[in-house]
């Protein structure tokens, strides 16, 4: 048994990632940075750019490292980071410790993460049998078109399929560990389109005012119920997001009224089953409906994967973790298709914010987590 | 008895009226011709400038030729036109005849009856006991703020008031004669305000999304009946004009919505009793109503005036007049706090659109239409 590294500070690590400038899509000296930390601890690296606009090109970085046979356990993240805003108290990409904390765009969402999982590795005897992987984009942020699906291509045509995944999005609320995500909700949005005549107001009989037949459409689906909610998830939801006209005149009656719709699912529906029944309601008023799924929801039952990262935080922090399925989509969506995927990380009350920070001992009990979990997944 | 002009010729006169480009509102120029008129004819005239912005400043003449004590006949109208706009066959300010058709903008709406008006003056002996007054404003088409209630203030400074007054809009549809207007509807516009909770789509209890409030009060809006009409009104209508909520983001739940109605509403309701009606509405859900009242309704009931004008219509042109209230609002509306006041005029078949062109034959017999009535008014 060997140590690959002998000199792996979670700290240093997660430095030398947010001081590279990778807002969304990430390109370049990000995946530089981390490959030449991957390679000398024995992973195979395929970097590589694909897409085209709008969507594209984006780059993409899939490592392995296989000691004979036995499981492949996954860790999946992205390196591209959002827009960091005007208002810094420091510079959003120099990595800067005040306190406790360590600063910079990306110190959750999430380079902390995969500096943890980087230097969880290093502790890890690398002759345990099994596959260790890391799946990482550089476009989770933006539209995701080329992201992860292209590397669940990639990692088939190596051969490659995990047994277990862990996804490192910044999961945790009020203290490190006290949530893993073991499902989403999926999501779709929903354009709806009334044509009428248009005319003058003092003639109603010679127009067909669109905006009546749009509100008993939105009417009828700010009625409908989805469901309850079950053992795993909060009932789905519709939320009304826009309205509009754009009839600047008032005594002209309008010649089409626009809608656009919000559902966040949870596993009792999918987008195509929505997208059917939003549509029926709105045709019974001559409304016309387009449609984008932003992703299906997914849900890894509770059971060993969720225990074996349950127990390592237990192990390392005295936190019982909640099994939470709240909150927006994540690339688990995609990943879910291939294995039992959760996703765990760091504290998330200042992601997508000013002044991003990461408690350097969060950094620290992460990695030991990471470390119990990689050690679990891989004996299990 | 004399004639106070031998050389009064509707065409001529229309034709140096359609000359002065008087894009609303008018000033100047129009007002100078139109005088230079009356004042050989015997008539008193008073030009004035009022207003300020955004509303004002406009121009107005007020003429009157008083004979001896007898009724005060007044005409009403308005000099100003609204843009020619692009694709005229011939400039729509250098009067043009071609075929049977005079063409120029304001041939119909309204310097063809302003000139109609003066041809018929001069018709009248001016020796008939009584006032015959001409109530000109260069801002009907526009905001009408300093407009024709201006040139009221102003008769009543000058101790004048009309027993009977025509406005000598074209109300005329399929052939010259077959609509007297004897009432209009009111118009109320009214701006809905429904404010919320912005929020993310994926965290909905953190927001409060003000659209299905806005739905619910439109629905309700919608299924209000104000009347099935009276006998001299058609129903009052409501129509939802716009609605606006401007976000541009997909997952994000609005901080307000909004919406527009406009009311065309007749005799049986004023404009501040819907607006307390349909801000009841609204406050059921927690929207806020702002209003505009543009005018309240009238109804001349047909009588005695009607009357005088149909029986004017049928000695000239044998056609029975149709008494309507139907269409937009007119300065009439003003006028009515005055005295009886009926609308007639040309065909209203081109006004506001490209090539507004009025028949020659029209123009004559309106003319006569007006001669016979002044001298009945008169002797009423």
């Amino acid at each position: 048994m060997s140590m690959t590294s002998t000199n792996a500070d979670v700290v240093d690590i997660a430095r030398k990632l947010i001081a590279c400038p990778s807002v969304t899509p990430a390109r370049g000296e990000v995946f530089a940075v981390l490959e030449a930390m991957l390679v000398p601890m024995g992973f195979t690296v395929d970097r590589f750019v694909t897409g085209e606009a709008p969507d594209g090109p984006v780059e993409n970085l899939l490592a392995w490292r296989t000691t004979g046979a036995g499981p492949h356990f996954a860790f999946a993240g992205h390196l591209d980071v959002v827009p960091p805003g005007d208002g810094w108290t420091s510079d959003p990409f120099t990595p800067e410790i005040r306190g406790d904390l360590l600063h910079g765009r990306g110190a959750v969402d999430m380079k902390g993460s995969i500096a943890a999982f980087v230097a969880a590795l290093a502790s890890v005897p690398d002759d345990v049998p099994g596959t260790v992987s890391l799946i990482i984009t550089g476009d989770e942020e933006g539209p995701a078109v080329y992201g992860t699906l292209a590397l669940m291509d990639r990692m088939a045509a190596h051969g490659l399929r995990p047994d277990l995944c862990l996804v490192g999005e910044p999961t945790s609320s009020q203290r490190l560990g006290d949530v893993i995500k073991v499902g989403r909700r999926g999501s779709v949005n929903m354009w709806i389109k009334v044509d009428g005549v248009q005319g003058h107001v003092a003639y109603p009989h010679l127009a067909d005012n669109p905006v009546p037949r749009l509100v008993r459409i939105l009417a009828a689906i700010d009625a409908v119920v989805l469901d309850e909610g079950t053992d795993w998830f909060q009932p789905s939801n519709i939320e009304i997001t826009n309205l509009e006209v754009g009839n600047p005149a008032t005594n002209v009656i309008p010649a089409a009224a626009h809608a656009r719709i919000s559902i966040r699912f949870n596993d009792q529906h999918s987008g195509a089953q929505l997208i059917e029944r939003i549509s029926a309601i709105a045709a019974t008023e001559g409304g016309i409906v387009s449609a984008k799924i932003s992703g299906e929801p997914f849900l890894t039952e509770p059971g060993a994967l969720s225990s074996l990262v349950a127990g390592a935080i237990k192990d390392v922090t005295g936190v019982e973790a909640e099994l939470s399925t709240t909150g927006g989509t994540s690339d688990a969506r995609f990943l879910s298709r291939l294995c039992p995927v959760v996703e765990f990380g760091l504290n998330n009350a200042t992601m997508h914010k000013l002044d991003e920070a990461v408690a350097v001992q969060d950094l620290e009990d992460l990695t030991r987590i990471y470390a119990l979990v990689i050690r679990r997944a891989l004996a299990a």
